[in-house]
């Protein structure tokens, strides 16, 4: 049986409840998956069969090598990111628990695919998100037909979501669905029959982390492989929050900067910060922060190579090339979002590196 | 051995060579694919595997059910649309041949996927592209590395380019390895284990068509079928080239009507016209002549159901629902090209239909 679980306190509360986080404590809430039947079902999906109603083809995105890299291409997923395997599962619940409007808050992709996930599964849908958000992003949460809601920062539009009482709250930062989408990426590592020895995951919410830490942990419980590997985290100069809690490694950063160019990890309240820092602990010797000036160079450079992310993505990139020096072996660098949403606007801090 | 031949007068000549047309009669060439191998290889691709020498991860692009309909996301492509399955063995020939700058004619994608290929494979390349094509596109086109020429017209981009010596012309509009690398859209359909009865096609230089038409028949020769499905050919309001050919199936065109959304299709000079028309005849009933009302709605439609893709794929999807109400059974409607390099940006014409 697949049941909402409060990694604290062990309440344990219906799929199709309203709770994303615990009605005890208040802890945001993880899927109790039922492994059994999924080792039943061959384990190609760590997703339980039952809980996906609604698909656009996201997942099974291509691995290509670049040096001593693996560039798993999450950008390649309909909406252009990783997020539409979270918002799959996000929009999935929201029919499984007869939710008919449901509300997010986004920094622009999360909410692109929320929308378009809805709008794929006839739900009306309400993004807040902040106003200086890239224009191509919030262009296209309208175009799916979603309402689109605009605040002063990412925080704020977070707060404003909450309050929302005309649907239901799903944010990506709490919806303990939408970190079950994320887990086949693990999922789709271990079986690509490619060796790696570390993996480089960009830290907002937490999602993409929390999701890979979820499938490769289920993975060691199935028996397909022997431990969790190695997942650094990488934020960007300014929106650290992990740097208080983890050793840091700086590429870049003044005391001062705020990255420009990272708009899509500007997220400061982070509601399953706790859960990220007990697990980056175990499984990263530190965390990476990465400026500007690093980002716009490793987004040249994946551009030279004919990879088109955005910006945020080539933060992980930067950090990367870091660990690589660190350490020996194949890395995997997952490139989350799209610079089809941004390039083809004229961007004056893009353009500064990228022409 | 995997040959170019000239389908008129049976020359054939090296894939090393410069050759894409017929030395002696002017043809545009095609490969004679050594099918025994790929039979050996065990049918994984149709693709010939040592003629295959650099990717981005393009291919096995995701299917999924909308109606009768069964939309092949193409456009999550690498760059963002189907020309990145032609434009890696495109650069895989240049590779082979030791060509260092190549040219390439587009109206936009195609100039995208060889400039993103040419650099992952440290290659020069020059792109001629109308002025008039989609600015986001050209910026595209411009990120990746490539020198970008403009022209006033697609149709003279492409005599600009024939005329350029400073590289190797590789044009999609002849390039016989584009065509190869298309042919894997048909054997990823007939191996999805999905049955479908039909197949609508955007026809600009036909690299699309074409190379569905080689994939299945060779498909026959392989005997995976019994044979070549029908395959609709789809043209913009303005630009046909079959309608004097082929009986026409017009969709809201008045006799002046040219598009101003399907920039995709714009295409007049099409070297390889003769080839389309006498495949057409064998495997469809008429083509389809699709207007910009037509197109504008079904985007809409599209994106109302999550799937971002840009104009010229709305027109296939617009044509796709005609044919549905002609015949019963299921339609492959591929959409070749992304809306995310797009809706980001403010557009007069597209946002009156899409917002």
């Amino acid at each position: 049986m697949n049941m909402l679980e409060c990694p604290k306190c062990g309440v344990t509360v219906d799929v199709k409840s309203n709770h994303h986080v615990c009605p005890k404590c208040g802890e945001p809430l993880f899927l109790s998956t039922d492994l059994e039947s999924i080792v039943k079902a061959g384990v190609k999906s760590l997703i339980p069969g039952n809980l996906k109603k609604v698909t656009l083809g996201e997942g099974r995105t291509p691995l290509i090598e670049y040096r001593n890299f693996l560039l798993k291409l999450e950008f390649l997923n309909p909406t252009g990111s990783f997020k539409d395997r979270g918002a799959a599962m996000t929009v999935s619940r929201a029919l499984m628990a007869g939710w008919t409007t449901i509300i997010e808050d986004s920094s622009g992709n999360a909410g692109i695919a929320t929308a378009a996930y809805a709008a794929r599964a006839g739900l009306k849908v309400k993004i807040y998100a902040p106003a200086d958000a890239p224009q191509g992003k919030l262009r296209l949460i309208k175009a799916f037909g979603a309402t689109l809601e605009t605040a002063r920062s990412r925080d704020e539009a977070h707060r404003k979501a909450l309050e929302d009482k005309e649907g239901v709250y799903v944010g990506h930062v709490v919806e303990p669905l939408f970190i079950e989408g994320i887990k086949d990426i693990a999922l789709e590592l271990v079986t690509s029959g490619v060796k790696f020895d570390a993996l480089v995951a960009p830290v907002a919410a937490g999602t993409l982390f929390l999701g890979l830490y979820k499938g490769f942990e289920e993975l060691v419980k199935i028996g397909l492989i022997d431990s969790i590997p190695t997942i650094i985290p990488v934020e960007a100069c300014g929106y650290s929050k992990l740097s208080k809690y983890l050793k840091t490694v700086n590429i870049g950063c003044g005391d001062t900067d705020r990255s420009l160019l990272a708009d899509a990890l500007r997220l400061t309240i982070v509601p399953r910060i706790k859960q990220i820092v007990e697990r980056a602990s175990k499984v990263s010797p530190y965390v990476v922060v990465v400026g500007d000036e690093a980002i716009g160079e490793s987004l040249k450079e994946l551009y030279s190579i004919g990879v088109p992310v955005e910006p945020s993505s080539a933060a992980v990139y930067a950090a990367a090339k870091y660990v690589s020096k660190e350490m020996s072996g194949r890395i995997i660098v997952p490139l989350t979002g799209s610079g089809l949403k941004y390039v083809p606007v004229s961007n004056e801090v893009l353009d500064k590196y990228l022409f």
